[in-house]
């Protein structure tokens, strides 16, 4: 019941969103999410009972954010071990799903080094199983709790670094409770800021071609009472200009070992934006997003998506990801469109990087390399 | 006839895009507009038989584009006269329909002042509605040849710029022949480059939140059989960041006498982002755009628009500007948008601007004063 205390426990408040839990339904057990492509319209959930359902819900994005999915591939491990399916093609399945973010390999591969590790001990499949599971659930309790320290640690750089206080916070994506096992990241320390009074506007970028801001972000901030304007990724510019921008908080989906960061696309249009009107432009993640093996940002690979997104218009209520796009045309037939997932901004463009272990400030590859081994060693260790 | 000289003219190619004309049908003149907001699903002509309805078209940006804007007006105009309408009244209320660029207000006093002078002389109202007209044919005939010498210059500009040639162009928002008597600003720039089959790759940023990008340039492009590329105006941060942008092209809707630049929302972060990556940015606009009349950027009143235009997402065979939007909404209810329709490029960040007059780099007070002397005084003299 670990996971259960994830969202009951005292670092919650009002705001209770379950993105994603594990159930044991007579039927056998099975993964619940919350399908954030149908948000803000809908609250529907999502029940997978084998990996391949789940790896299609990384697919559309039905599940997504980091944190997040480190924590669905987990639980998708542990589905196939409890379910009597070949754990490590649902492991190789669900790795492949999605090539960018550092997290959801590192929860496969956790969940997979439980099962294999106790499998090894007792020879016994349903022990085996128990501790995939058991794997899983302690990286959603341990999400929770580093989003805790997160946004703790964020909350003090920036009182650091803006004393006058009255932040007016420009966010891109999302980043709060829909992916994380707690309040998530960037987006939990504008909460924490919210909730010392302190927050003035929280300037919610849409985040094309999905809209996970407008969908999702303003959902989160409507939740929580916060003051916030939605606007479209190009009008950024035009806050820095006026001065309507105090800080700069986004996620990551991987930092590399020297501090570049892979985060959602457009965000080394701000990285570049706030460097040119002097904004600090902070990076929230838990230092499992930070992956030793990629040594920098060229290294990193860049997952393209169809081109479907940028050149038809899909209503959220429409099922996303059916073939084709299943929207609305806006460009004309046949129109090729670029559209990477993500982009990387490297280290010099980044004022810091605030993880559960600490805050790097400056980004360099040697502060990062000490947080990691200060924080127990590398990311996939048990 | 002196405008359908304009459309049939040597300087025109194979794409024969009809955004406005001034027809005569036995019920009485009207002006009949292609629909920009049914573009590219349907080729919907739109018939305004008053100033009202021309001032809603206008609003509903169903016709826009700086050049075309100021044309529409002059023959906004010439329609309240012709059909005997109070043409002050028009005038006032074709001003007002759009606050941001110059060439509406110019196109307007234009005819207004035609009328105005033949009335006087005459004090016959045919009389004047006819000089009316004709100063409206006259703009729109000069729009064309402005644009083809636009043309040439830009051509001239980036093959000092870029003698490598192979040209990556990165554009914003729509400045073809639906913005235009001729063939646009910055497109017909991209497209001279284009018959010289020097063009790699026109990039065009969706520009949202109409996607004028998506709808108008992707549609001309691909009429003109230009190699293209759409893209979430995002995106645009990770071409630059990979060398893929050999320089940036846009139209303007205001030059201040300072040099500053109003064009559509996200034209500034593209100027801090060429800025930052050594990449010209190349403002092309007829030099009507210029106004003496106001001193800086900060002199420009930027239009907000309304939020829907965010908040919703809006199909585009949906008739645009109804109540509430009429789209299918993607944030939660309630949700506050930041909906600015141009921000504002100081000159510091502009390479050069290119005119029809000529090409004034570095970007000055001084220099642009010249222009405007040179080219026969101020915009709105006859």
């Amino acid at each position: 019941m670990a996971d259960q205390d994830a969202h009951t426990g005292e670092g919650r408040h009002a705001t209770e969103i379950l993105a994603i839990r594990w159930e044991e339904p007579p039927e056998g057990p099975v993964l619940v999410l919350l399908d954030q492509t149908r948000l803000p319209a809908e609250e529907v959930e999502l029940v997978c009972t084998d990996a391949p359902a789940l790896v299609e819900a990384i697919r559309t994005l039905a599940v997504r954010g980091a944190p997040l999915l480190g924590i669905a591939g987990a639980y998708g491990v542990a589905l196939a071990a409890v379910r009597g399916f070949d754990v490590d093609e649902a492991a190789g399945a669900l790795q492949a799903a999605r090539p960018t973010g550092a997290n959801l390999s590192v929860g496969v591969r956790r969940a997979q080094a439980a099962h294999r590790a106790a499998l090894a001990e007792s020879g016994d499949p349903q022990r085996a199983a128990a501790a995939a599971l058991a794997a899983a659930r302690a990286m959603h309790r341990e999400d929770a709790e580093a989003s805790a320290r997160l946004a703790g640690h964020g909350l003090a750089l920036l009182e650091e670094l803006l004393p006058g206080g009255g932040h007016r916070i420009l966010t891109h994506c999302n980043t709060g409770s829909l992916v994380s096992g707690g309040e998530g990241t960037a987006f939990a320390v504008a909460l924490a800021v919210h909730r010392q009074g302190r927050l003035r506007r929280l300037w919610v970028d849409e985040t094309r071609p999905l809209l996970q801001g407008a969908r999702l972000t303003a959902y989160e901030a409507a939740r929580c009472d916060m003051a916030y304007s939605l606007l479209t990724d190009s009008a950024a510019g035009s806050l820095f200009a006026a001065g309507e921008v105090d800080a700069v908080l986004i996620g990551a989906d991987r930092i590399a070992a020297d501090g570049s960061v892979a985060n959602k696309v457009g965000s080394y249009s701000l990285a570049v934006l706030a460097r040119y009107h002097h904004v600090p432009f902070i990076v929230v993640a838990p230092v499992t997003t930070v992956d030793p093996d990629t040594p920098d940002g060229a290294s990193i690979e860049i997952e393209q998506r169809p081109g479907h997104e940028v050149t038809e218009i899909t209503a959220p209520r429409a099922p996303a990801g059916t073939a084709g796009g299943g929207g609305v045309a806006v460009a004309p037939l046949g129109t090729q469109a670029y559209n990477p997932a993500f982009d990387v901004t490297p280290s010099e463009l980044v004022t810091a990087i605030v993880t559960d272990a600490g805050v790097v400030s400056p980004v360099t590859g040697t502060a990062l390399a000490e947080l990691i081994s200060g924080s127990g060693g590398q990311p996939m260790a048990e």
